[in-house]
């Protein structure tokens, strides 16, 4: 396939896609210069955007292609999962090499638009190029009632510090963006973020945003994970969240420590202080 | 610089810009998990992302890191355009070689936030990741008055075909985004598009999209370009667009041809059918 009849054929694959889940206020798709989208009222929009990287973010030889799809989908939704929010379209910039441009092109997007019925979200664009290896860039564009979005800065002293699911995952375990935990912690999370750079890191920066400190007391491992890779490993895709001391939490989650006050960022856990490290692309 | 402190210095950079701007709707930008954006009641949305990739779309060896993120932001602003908005926040996706962490990086954020804020779109997130050469997807929100947005699919027989610029531009040349122009094309253009992969193939599927032909008569040169340049090259980031036969087309435009009943997509240059040859990153 040359680069106008891929596009058709992801065009009529978004188009059968979007018959199933409804158009969800995306008003013009795949072949216009830009999308249209049409905002619901009372609702602000939550934009994100993730990279997957052929050699960075996975390896091209075990790495299935509708897995990288579903992957590259995966990311940003867990993002949008985070501050409470609906997802209701993407866009994919895909670079790939000319032999990945037939095939392998279309079972990424099989992969791709699998997801994205089950979370409801519309392919409404996108670019795509040539390039030496796969790389692919993802935007989704959700939305959260008006002034409800979970944010990293509201966590005061005395919360409760929570986790959902096990940390320490390894880095090809399948992405299970937490949409309906995200939702149901509108209104009553005081802070809320994802865990896709280490719990150390990641609470550092939560504590950072809110100028509170933290102590953690234990982390609910992953079957046969580290407690290194639990603390500062970065592809666990769950929600970390604090609930006023006295509120009742979701099921299925994990206290994990409490909010304290101190020195904006700190993180303690089990009384040591716990360095803020994690993944970090340009680490010397 | 390490990821975090690219991510701080760059955060800084984006707020100093954006206090110039002013916010545009966006309530919470980068160091978050999404952007948030609060949509102006009354308007579509329109979405966009394009990808800019080293030695795909421009060569490293003589494109300063300013101008290679000015053009990044420029292409998808140059959709925008295309469709009458008028810009509100972006994303931006960056991988990059280690060496280019620092000095490189900030000058190609300083490049992009210049045009930026001549252009009052806020720099509201995106992503960083490594690779081993330079790949940019930027993500453009903007917005359309409510039902506005221009398409493609609206040309009819009898129609006037416009240009703006001249056509045939080197690849380096600088982009110019027309967005006076596509603002001031709202509720008179019958259909619009920008030119990015050259007039024989662009003008081939605005004429599908409108299931009409066209006929062209003319091209308004480049300096120093062949015709063949002007007709399938693909740098040029103009507009194309019809008019009904009698409408008083806007300055500096030039009339090029007429859309006529005919076969979907069949384009004739000075009497011969002219073949819809373009930019395709998949040619064999």
């Amino acid at each position: 396939m040359n680069e106008l009849k891929l596009v058709d054929r992801i065009r009529r694959m978004a188009a059968s896609s979007r018959e199933k889940t409804g158009p969800g206020g995306v008003l013009l798709g795949i072949g216009h210069d830009c999308a249209i989208f049409r905002p619901p009222a009372g609702f602000d929009l939550l934009l994100k955007t993730d990279q997957l990287i052929e050699r960075i973010h996975y390896s091209a030889a075990i790495t299935p292609a509708s897995t990288v799809g579903a992957r590259a989908l995966a990311r940003p939704l867990s993002d949008i999962a985070a501050m409470g929010g609906e997802p209701r379209c993407c866009l994919v910039s895909l670079a790939l090499p000319f032999s990945k441009r037939s095939d392998w092109a279309v079972n990424f997007f099989k992969g791709l638009l699998r997801l994205a019925r089950r979370t409801k979200t519309v392919l409404a664009g996108g670019d795509l190029s040539r390039d030496s290896h796969v790389h692919c860039a993802v935007m989704v564009c959700g939305i959260v009632p008006r002034g409800k979005g979970l944010r990293r800065d509201g966590a005061r002293p005395g919360d409760a510090l929570y986790v959902s699911g096990r940390l320490g995952k390894p880095w090809d375990h399948p992405i299970r963006p937490r949409l309906e935990l995200g939702r149901a912690l509108i209104g009553h999370a005081t802070a809320c973020m994802d865990l896709s750079d280490g719990l150390a890191l990641d609470l550092h920066r939560l504590c950072v945003e809110s100028r509170v400190a933290a102590e953690v007391d234990r982390v609910p491992l992953f079957r046969g994970a580290s407690l290194d890779r639990a603390l500062h490993g970065g592809e666990d895709y769950e929600l970390l969240f604090t609930l006023a001391a006295r509120a009742t939490p979701p099921r299925g989650v994990t206290r994990i420590g409490t909010i304290v006050a101190g020195s904006p960022g700190v993180v303690r856990f089990q009384g040591r202080k716990l360095p803020p490290r994690g993944w970090n692309h340009f680490a010397p």
